[in-house]
């Protein structure tokens, strides 16, 4: 195991009715004007922003709004609340949404304290100072509720990136279950995906000797295993939802992904897709993860058949350990495909002819120069190509 | 799963010579005068401590030292300690050494700020302001680095009690695994079973839908399964050192605890023992969890019957689940054995003739006046005797 510091901050308030703490919160954690920032109408017509509000006025919070986040959040929006902000003195950044809102409102929080472009933190800048942010979570999916991180496109060529900096992470986050029974199917089983995505990209480590955070990351997939077709069958399953969501809290904020070498190979590759294609994160990741896995399989099959056994439920062929790491990458997809994803890049609405433009763009896009992508196996631009391919 | 609330602000600083790092995370945390306080003279010997006082030197730290901490704390010296941060107007405390310092450490944390007696927090009263508290682990066992417990022996009687408040969870928690490896055989096994028993009290609940905590809790003693007795092999193995610490740390932080009723009957059951006998606490658990279990089985055989098949590998016996569930519990207690605990009354060095009084002080001690423990099944003083008849 590596040295490594992990800080975890974030006051979780988990369970029905939660949202009504909102106002309270704000002002333990020391705001006392808020930005309400939130997406599509959902917010307004399920009656939650009006409850935010009410929770705000009792504890004499003033506020001003800002909805209209998208998916993939945008850079144009970013500076409309950096604006509003300023003009305004808000001191706090109130998130309502899923993963884009919140995304959107710690690059908001950023770019309020920074004289320059906040655009800088998603070109490497570490953010060290931000307004304060907190949350009620809407998707469970992006686990930006408990993580130091924020991911924005830029509309300027519709480059996604990331940023990240201790200062981003929420003070707080309302985690009510009940919120996410309204999420139709597909989104729902975006967010499985999503979530199973970043317990991947922590599992796949070339640092030896880290079973307590192989099998911390082994039982959360293992809970998407169960409590994902279990949501599927029924939108309105509160206890499986709630199962879902502090599964997706945990899987993100680190604590079971310290002290080792993480890969993020499946989000940069997925990420070229949903900036050009503005499919879904999840169901684009759905696409990409089996095509990694197997690609990279070959680098560590040891670990490919640790999970697959662990997780799966695949029998360990001694003799041939890379059969039943193949087994787990087949098993994967299929439990994929079972709550509706993709599986191709046709069904995504991605374009075959598009294929070295998105491996140029994912290689050398970040400004880097080093034409590499991923931590558990360095990848070249034609590697990134190859692995387009195996999702044709 | 229940509503609750989850907040574990504690800067953890992981992995090799990051004792080096005290003085500045003093400073971060508000610090200008520090009680280092500690056990016995292994702390001075290593050279550890004279580590510490260099680093604090170097952040311009003042400090004062009490050492003189013993197995199951005493409040005598948490008197003593009081005593001397308010004499010396010291701000903060160091605990340097494994849970019985840091409780202690959190005691004195908690009763400089109180006018009153500080045993009333061990009563019952909520620690509501203390001074600020870091920890040096140098035992992976009690969890007290992340959590807001602490558990004191009153001299007057030899009572065992714990207390409670967000107030006393350390600031920050350094864990240097290399500071366990010269701990002997006997402790080691003591933290591990400790570690354990933090997983079980919290995996024996009444709430319904727990798949996310049941995994994790389960990962966890998966962990300890595999790591412990590599350790006992070599005491020197590093890697499983940091799997252990790090485990016994999200063990009792509660991240996998929330949402759910819990037990602690063991715990309850186990203090009567260090406080008569001044038994190791891992010991008395050793002897204490599998008569608990036996006994508690029928109340939920498909609890036991689960963590037997998760955990312990057995099969299932769809017929008599019972049957399993009981080959669960005998795994523990072999597991027990086979890393050197005691395994009954005799070889902890309990009197059968003691039992009323040990299941009395155990039921009526607390000063409830219910007569009852446990929050898996609701015990009293009879079943009490029972289970400690069940460790004869």
């Amino acid at each position: 195991m590596e040295n490594f510091n992990f800080y975890s901050p974030t006051f979780f308030a988990f369970g029905k009715n939660r949202e009504s703490d909102c106002g309270d919160l704000v002002k333990r954690f020391g705001g006392s004007k808020v930005l309400i920032h939130y997406g599509g109408g959902s917010v307004v017509r399920s009656g939650l922003l009006d409850r935010v509000k009410a929770s705000l006025d009792k504890s004499e919070i003033a506020y001003v709004e800002l909805g209209g986040v998208k998916p993939n959040p945008r850079s144009g929006l970013v500076y409309e609340g950096i604006k509003l902000c300023k003009e305004e003195n808000v001191d706090f950044v109130l998130a309502v949404g899923g993963g884009s809102t919140i995304d959107s409102s710690k690059a908001i929080a950023a770019g309020v304290l920074y004289d320059g472009d906040f655009w800088d933190f998603y070109q490497g800048k570490l953010i060290t100072e931000a307004l304060p942010v907190g949350t009620i979570l809407t998707i469970a999916a992006a686990g930006s509720e408990g993580s130091p991180d924020s991911v924005i496109t830029n509309e300027d060529g519709m480059i996604k990136r990331g940023a990240t900096g201790d200062a981003i992470r929420p003070k707080f986050s309302i985690l009510n279950p009940e919120l996410t029974e309204t999420l139709p199917a597909y989104q729902t089983a975006c967010g499985i995906t999503d979530i199973i995505a970043h317990l991947y990209e922590r599992y796949l480590t070339n640092t030896k000797d880290v079973e307590v955070t192989d099998r911390l990351i082994e039982g959360l997939i293992l809970t998407m295993k169960t409590e994902g077709p279990k949501v599927m069958k029924n939108l309105q399953d509160y206890e499986a939802r709630a199962n879902i969501m502090w599964a997706g809290m945990v899987a993100h904020n680190n604590i079971v992904g310290v002290g080792r070498s993480q890969d993020w190979t499946s989000h940069d590759i997925e990420h070229e897709l949903s900036a050009l294609y503005d499919c879904a994160h999840g169901a684009g990741l759905a696409v990409t993860m089996p095509a990694v896995f197997t690609y990279n399989m070959s680098h560590d099959v040891m670990r490919f058949a640790q999970i697959a056994v662990r997780v799966w439920g695949c029998e360990m062929d001694e003799e041939h350990p890379e059969k039943t790491a193949m087994k787990g990458i087949e098993a994967l997809r299929s439990f994929l495909i079972s709550i509706g994803m993709p599986k191709n890049f046709a069904e995504l609405g991605a374009k075959e002819e598009d294929i070295e433009k998105l491996a140029y763009t994912c290689c050398y896009g970040k400004g880097n120069g080093s034409g590499k992508v991923g931590g558990f196996v360095s990848l070249m631009q034609k590697d990134v190509e190859a692995i387009y391919r195996l999702m044709l």
